[in-house]
């Protein structure tokens, strides 16, 4: 699991352009062994750092409009193995070791609905 | 590359949930070989019918508001392969073949600043 020093993640959050709803940027999790996408989520600033200092993916929720740390009440964890930056700094994608499934519904990953599944 | 009907498209259409900024839903692009994050945007309603309709991705730009080719002005045109919807539908994955960088920097994803990069 990776964790940073709170002055490596303030370095980090320096980056960072908070231009989505509630201030948040857009966080893409991916699975780092399989690579594949398991959900798509928001962060605010603590939610970022709290991220990169506890190795344990925090969101902002849109819905709930509070802090989440993922798996709180599931127990299905997602351990932080890397990160990266996008160009303009408005997303990020987490490299992650899934503790369980992803997904509210018991799917590995949220995205578990196909094309084909879908105009079949 | 895969194209839709347009009563495949809306059948589609039909399942998303357009919450985010301009009534948009969140676009993962993600290389069909490699696996790679290469860039996330957003698409709305026409966004997502034109991606779908064509095989070619468009984006709703938020900055500049308007409905976006991707590749119009570079001609990095990202190749629809296979796309997946998330459990509450505000999100999409797009297995993409892509023509030249993703990137406007030049490089072949927006993700290319990694962790170790940031914080040395």
């Amino acid at each position: 699991m990776k964790k940073l020093k709170e002055e490596e993640a303030q370095k980090i959050i320096e980056q960072l352009w908070f231009r989505h709803t509630d201030n948040t940027i857009i966080a893409v999790l991916q699975d780092y062994m399989t690579k594949d996408v398991l959900m798509v989520g928001h962060m605010n600033k603590e939610a970022v750092f709290r991220t990169l200092t506890s190795g344990y993916v925090h969101f902002w929720s849109l819905s709930r409009k509070k802090l989440w740390l993922k798996g709180e009440t599931s127990g299905h964890y997602q351990l932080v193995k890397d990160f990266k930056i996008d160009c303009d700094g408005d997303a990020m994608v987490f490299l992650v070791e899934s503790v369980g499934p992803v997904c509210h519904t018991g799917n590995r990953t949220c995205f578990y609905r196909s094309s084909t599944d879908l105009i079949k």
